[in-house]
């Protein structure tokens, strides 16, 4: 079917009910950032790949909606034949939709694909505009899209406490109390990476995203109603989780919110989707509005769940050591591979490890100017060949049952120059500034932003993402409620989150820089008037000495590089064959050497 | 009359009126920070000095609300058998007043006194316990304070247009256009240094703080009504003002805006009051909620402005200079005075000034120990005499007709040792790496609190107040929207904008220490890829060289303090008499000098 005919189908379907529009988010029922084949809905009606978007179709024209990272994107992918392309925040679909529609109309919207937050400002911002919203449940690209893959159910992994670090009753329980504590007589625990947490039990269905597709009624004596396929809970679940599950198949899920009348039920309107909230209320339940109880348990990590990530650190590390160490090989033996044979050759040296789960998210394997991108993808086009004297970016990461992994490294292939090692050696000053700082209770991400960015700043450069992201114990690789970023974070960085520390540099149509690792929360150590925290590093990976230039690298900063690389080296080293050996040992040799 | 009495007197009051409850904030009806002596109702019902604070008298019983500031300073002032005492936010005084009055009950609140969000979360807050504000404006301290002393009313300066930079009438044309492009007909432009800034005119009745007592409605078209006594306006004002300016008597005030039926009135809700908002309301005009209309034109300061602040800061700082030069001549020759001896003599310097004014708050004269309250006020006991081997805070600034300033400056008394070295040196640092700060568009004080805190952290020590807050050219030295702090401040530094940078620190009973010029934020000159915005420091006093530990000043560091030494020494060492130049000269000497 082309797109074409697709919207054909669609509009048909619009006619026999009556609506005269449609709205497609990027999103499913579970509202994840990673969405199953078989849930692609945007994709199927568009052709368009990227990680957030929305498409509006009307019985006479559709438009397609994207933010700033996917304005190029959009115009390979979707055909302008069919779909106007517009800004997502700059011209919104609603705004869109307003203008062309007359009072009187009725848009579809599944209210399983949005938020409750997101539905309540539609609604009241189309009828303002005297347009109904017309929820529909039976989804019309569903009803349309006859090659739809089947879901893809796999039985989930019992994640044992030796790796969870405490019991799902344990957790259930102190939840449970904090829920009733908030005045609720339970909670709906609606993202799955919260359920997966919560049940210490991951899936193992939807690519780089380990979650159980699943929802929950989390009851403040612990006791839990799990909305899940039976198909997959694996044999010893009931053992395993503990305590009271009661299970129901996804089809009693209407029924089951449906049942709870006179209970005051938590839930976070911004996470879970409008339909449960909705048919929560409609049965006569009270909701609270309140954040999700299990983001600030999950976000800080325990100490067994610390010890994990480290060890699936110092195994990833050697992965990518090996990599680099081969592509270092490759290059000076003059082969230059291209962007798809790298990503498939790093993917390789992860995937024989120990507890390797798979990607943690699509690696950005990205050439010379590709680079300059910040969100490139190699497998849009035809992917780029290494171009001699380049730097070579590489954004990847992996779960692994004890810990998710997200690294970026930026190579030197041949000479890139010295704008290059400039620019490298800023981003690096930010990369440690950040990694070094210390910092008291009640700190957010948005307070140590401009730590990671000053010595760009200072020669009149910036980057336009955040610095870091938050990272879950083999859950997302995209976690909240932490972040290190511009925009206000309200939420203070606690001992045993894990976030990003990702500083870059881009240059359109020449060359892109990033250096990211994973680095944990702790207490700094010792007798201080005022109580500090400060960053460990968890990735294990040497930067490339070839990308300095040490005059802009004063001492503090010097001896910070040589002591991590002292770390790398004998944490890995012993994990590498002789010859990766080797390749490590000059990797890390001490700056002095360079000088 | 005692405290008891004054007490009596209220609650004979309470009782003829009906109420049972009467909340007493600390504010009079412009909500401006300073407060003439005649509008002092919390000091006459309390004796509390501090400048936040709530009382609440019951009939029987009554409580004080102060913040962590005045928690010592409230039991030294408040009789405890006459009120109980209170934490403003731990135990806010709506809730303390929920706590102990039967439903049905009334509660007198002046709504002159209160902004409009504080009124409408208050009367939602105490109905949902069944309690009712009753709104009087027949001020129950006003009726009881016999002795109460008269306004002040002094005639306004007509402020020249060679310090304001902009007319009145160009003022008033802009930024009535920018209020009929938010849909508003007019605005309520409330804030008394609001009001004098869009006239071009300054008040002398409030200590401190030059803004005529003043309200006023300014129409699309740029014409205003003027609410303000005429006595205030001198001969001449009409014609400095320029355009259509309609003068009403502040008995007019009810009249005038009730008399806006089917206008849009852009208001404030959070900084004008809840009285000329309900009257708009009342008379059937339509409040449109919005900022301030002046706020942001305020705060950007014009060339002339920036200008005028240059000169009024080399006059300061000889005055300063010649106050410091002194300072080391007495204690050279073992005069060692108390702090209001020297809180007097800095005044001294001053006062003979060119456009001098008046202070511009109260200057803050800490000895020794003393200085560890980062709010101290010597006139709150018997000032303390100078310890020898101790530092000396002072915190002061000046009202110029060209500008309004505020420094500290920490002096060494004899030797304070190496821990007050150390320590000096940190915040120093923490001072250096603010003023140095090059940041984006979109940048807020929030952003870059960090930079001057992060030497501080490192060493396991911070400080409990804000880094630097905005200041008025020739208005409120405490301005906004613009600040530095850990609390988030939404507003993006922007070119012209005046703020302090004061990083300190602060060691209970030892010694205090604090670091404060005022900047300018301007644009960095040259072609940077991304425009960058810096600070240009106002202040030109030097820093004690003698309170340096210098081996913790990087190579950065000492040319920074040595390059601002050489401005100071140049800019201001034309202004003095030999003998104090000589005093400049060593203290402006090169830091090579000390090591």
């Amino acid at each position: 079917m082309t797109t074409a005919e697709r919207l054909t189908a669609l509009r048909q379907l619009l006619a026999e009910r009556d609506y005269d529009a449609l709205v497609i988010p990027r999103a499913d029922e579970h509202l994840g950032e990673y969405i199953p084949l078989h849930n692609e809905r945007l994709l199927w009606a568009t052709g368009f790949t990227g990680s957030a978007g929305m498409a509006v179709v009307r019985r006479e024209g559709a438009g397609i909606f994207v933010d700033g990272r996917y304005t190029v994107q959009v115009r390979q992918q979707v055909p302008a034949a069919d779909f106007s392309y517009h800004h997502l925040l700059e011209e919104p679909p609603l705004q869109w939709l307003l203008a062309r529609l007359q009072p009187g109309a009725r848009v579809a919207v599944d209210p399983r694909l949005h938020n409750l937050q997101w539905l309540r400002q539609a609604e009241a911002e189309l009828a303002a505009g005297g347009l109904v919203v017309c929820l529909d449940t039976d989804n019309l690209v569903d009803r349309c899209w006859q090659d739809r893959p089947a879901a893809q159910i796999e039985p989930a992994l019992l994640l044992d406490e030796s790796h969870t670090g405490e019991s799902s009753v344990s957790k259930r329980t102190r939840i449970g109390a904090a829920v009733k504590a908030q005045g609720a007589d339970g909670a709906l625990v609606f993202a799955p990476d919260s359920v997966s947490w919560l049940l210490n039990l991951r899936g193992r269905d939807v690519p780089c995203l380990p979650v159980l597709q699943s929802l929950a009624l989390l009851w403040a004596d612990g006791s839990v109603d799990l909305v899940v396929e039976s198909a997959r809970m694996p044999a010893g679940w009931q053992q395993h989780c503990g305590g009271e599950v009661r299970l129901h198949a996804p089809a009693e899920a209407e029924a089951l919110l449906g049942a709870q009348a006179g209970k005051r039920v938590l839930a976070d309107p911004v996470t879970a989707n409008a339909w449960s909230q909705r048919l929560l209320e409609q049965g006569g339940a009270t909701l609270v509005a309140g954040t999700d109880p299990a983001l600030m348990p999950k976000a800080c990590k325990n100490p067994v769940e610390i010890a994990g990530a480290r060890a699936a650190h110092i195994r990833d590390g050697a992965a990518v050591i090996r990599f680099l160490a081969w592509l270092d090989a490759e290059q000076a033996a003059g082969r230059l591979y291209d962007e798809a044979e790298l990503a498939d050759r790093l993917l390789g040296f992860r995937s024989g490890g120990e507890h390797f789960q798979g990607p943690s998210f699509d690696t950005i394997s990205a050439a010379g100017s590709n680079a300059a991108m910040c969100h490139y993808n190699h497998r849009n086009g035809t992917p780029a060949r290494l171009p001699p004297d380049s730097a070579y970016l590489v954004d990847s990461g992996a779960q692994y049952t004890d810990g998710t992994t997200d690294i970026t490294r930026t190579v030197a292939i041949g000479d890139p120059g010295a704008e290059v090692r400039r620019l490298f050696t800023l981003v690096l000053k930010g990369h440690i500034a950040l990694d070094q700082a210390r910092f008291p209770k009640g700190t957010t991400g948005t307070h140590l932003d401009v730590l990671a960015r000053q010595y760009l700043w200072r020669e009149g450069h910036d980057y336009d993402h955040g610095t870091g992201h938050g990272v879950g114990a083999f859950l997302s690789v995209h976690e909240g409620p932490q972040r290190i970023a511009k925009a206000w974070a309200p939420v203070p960085l606690q001992p045993g989150m894990i976030v990003s520390n990702e500083p870059g540099y881009y240059r359109d149509g020449a060359f892109g820089i990033r250096c990211e690792n994973l680095v944990v929360v702790t207490e700094v150590a010792g007798e201080l008037e005022t109580p500090m925290y400060g960053f460990e590093a968890l990735t294990l990976v040497p930067f490339d000495r070839r990308l300095l230039d040490l005059a802009l690298l004063d001492a503090r900063e010097q001896q910070w590089l040589d002591a991590y690389h002292v770390r790398v080296a004998s944490a890995v080293g012993p994990l590498l064959s002789a010859t990766d050996r080797a390749w490590l040992q000059q990797a890390c040799a001490p700056l002095a050497a360079d000088s």
